[in-house]
Formats: structure tokens, C-alpha cells, sequence
């Protein structure tokens, strides 16, 4: 197998926008990471917590997002675009090293070397905005409506902080189950 | 399929014994049941939790305890006695209707009416206590070390909590995926 490491890492600080910005490092803490607009130890829930009337206060468990740089490619090569950003899918953290990060099981854990711990939440289920996006920096409109098919599957994990500290661009990445 | 139902609420508020003791209703919140000896938003990790040092401070994913009625009978009948109760275990929720709760998957969520929602985390692990106070009531001491083998995949599920609320006894709970 080979070694999973840190390309990037990124924060969505800019509340215009839900794209993020590169980072040297971010810290996390219980909820998230502080100052991203993801942050949060309750947050409303939305159209992809439907068991709840919108907006009820939950847990959340869609803190940090994760890319890997080889989803990223597949992306690109389906929507026929050269290269698609972490920045514009609003990922927190950019990985290489797996082939199929958004097939990690629920629940298995990500330690990073200072002992950080991220929890997978599962698959980030593609929605419409990031294809708005990509569509608007290549000056191609109609490519926008491509991206959730061509992220399905692709488009990486949502995790939850198991262990506050740091993560950092060049770190290690130990994927492993609880016990 | 069963309704399922609460049989039983139960807190572990009496700090000498894991065991609990029956409650009209109990109160949860992000972290579990106040007054209980589970509850908390960060825990110390122990044995459970063997991927980080001994006592590190980390995300509490075992907030609450349930079994059901069901597997509770067929762990009395596997250690030769006549009944187990959930307090022996240390349970805050007694089920029924449902026959395997224990492999109810990770991530499956339970409602209660007034809103409540848990969060499956998994199968609860037997560990030896439940079986010394079980072969203590009993006085026959002998049986104490049959309780993980006949508890095994029978002794419940793990939660936390995601929408904070109220469960009593008699309430119906919905078994759903989250979306």
C-alpha cells in the first residue's frame, strides 16, 4: 500500500464563498475547524439530514472534507477539464496516496502524527455548487451540470474530529480502524 | 416488521457500580445522559480505544448503552439462568421488537417521538464485570466467566447522541438510515 500523505490543507474562511484557501496548517478542534464555516459542535440541519425538520440543531458530523489528489483527476478527465482545485470542491484537506478515498468504510479513523484523529463519516455525496464553479473559472457554463455525476463516488469523505491538534501539508496519514 | 419499543430507560448515577437503575424518562443531551457515568463530550480513551496513549482526551462515541429484551434472553439462557437484566449491564435502554440489535449497523439512526436521535456506533464489546455481578446475584460465582461468550454479538449497541430530547419508557423508535 502505499504511503497516504498530506498535499494540502485548506479552510473555507471567506464567508462568500464555500471554496476554501490554502493553509500552512490547520488546527482542529471538537467541532471543526475554528473559523470555517463548517465549524461547529451543533449545527441546522439541511437537505442531506432529512430525518429532521430543516434546521433543527444536530450534531455535526460533516466538520472537515477530504480530496485526494487521484479523485481529483478522475474528476477532471470525466468533466474534460485540465485539473480541478481542492479549493473548489470546499475541501479542508487534500490527500494522495489511495486510490479510492471515498470508498473509506464509516468510521474508520485517520491519525496524523502529532496524534490528531479524524473520524470518516462517510461519502460526500456531490451536489451542484462546486460545478457552478469549475464551470465559471474555465469560461464553460455548460459544463457546470456534469459535476455530480462525474464527482459521484469521487468526490471524497466528511470526517469529524476524534482528537483535537494540528494537521499540516507533508504529513503522514495512518488510515486505521478503531481497535 | 416489530414495532420497537422502550421497555426501560435506566442511568448509571450511582458512582460505585457500572450498574444502572431504572428512571421515569432521562434527559439527553451532546454527550449523553447528565449524571451518568458515561457522559461527557471528550473522554479518556481506555482499552477500547487502543489506536491513541492510554487517557488521551477524545470524542465520546459510547454516550449511552441499549439492549433489547431479545438478546437479554438469550444470554440468560446461554449462562443457565433466568433472566438478565439491563441493569446488570449497565444499559440505558431496554428495547424490544427487534431480534438483532446488536448488528444493527454503524451510523443507523434512532428516533424517538419527540424528536430525539441517536446514533448507532457500533456493537457494544462484552468485557468481564457484567458477569461478576451476574454470578454474584445469583451466587453461584461459577458462571461469571460464561458472560462474554454467551454475550457475544447479544449485548447491545453503543450511541451517541445527535439531536438532544427526551426518552420514557413506552416510547416508539424509528430505526432509519440518515438520509
Amino acid at each position: 500500500m502505499n504511503e497516504v500523505v498530506v498535499v494540502s490543507v485548506l479552510k473555507a474562511d471567506d464567508t462568500a464563498t464555500f471554496a476554501t484557501s490554502e493553509a500552512p496548517s490547520i488546527q482542529v478542534e471538537l467541532g471543526g475547524i475554528p473559523g470555517d464555516r463548517h465549524f461547529g459542535i451543533l449545527v441546522p440541519s439541511d437537505s442531506r439530514q432529512t430525518i429532521y425538520p430543516r434546521g433543527t440543531m444536530i450534531a455535526n458530523r460533516r466538520q472537515l472534507s477530504i480530496v485526494s489528489v487521484e479523485e481529483c483527476r478522475e474528476i477532471a478527465e470525466r468533466m474534460g477539464v485540465p485539473e480541478i482545485k481542492p479549493e473548489w470542491l470546499g475541501a479542508n484537506i487534500l490527500v494522495s496516496g489511495l486510490d479510492k478515498l471515498t470508498a473509506l468504510p464509516l468510521g474508520m479513523r485517520m491519525l496524523f502524527p502529532d496524534g490528531t484523529g479524524l473520524i470518516c463519516e462517510g461519502e460526500n455525496e456531490p451536489c451542484l455548487d462546486p460545478g457552478k464553479l469549475i464551470g465559471k473559472i474555465y469560461g464553460r457554463e455548460e459544463i457546470a451540470s456534469k459535476f455530480v455525476k462525474a464527482a459521484y463516488k469521487r468526490r471524497g469523505i466528511v470526517c469529524s474530529v476524534e482528537r483535537e491538534g494540528k494537521i499540516a501539508k507533508g504529513d503522514a496519514v495512518r488510515i486505521v480502524k478503531l481497535s
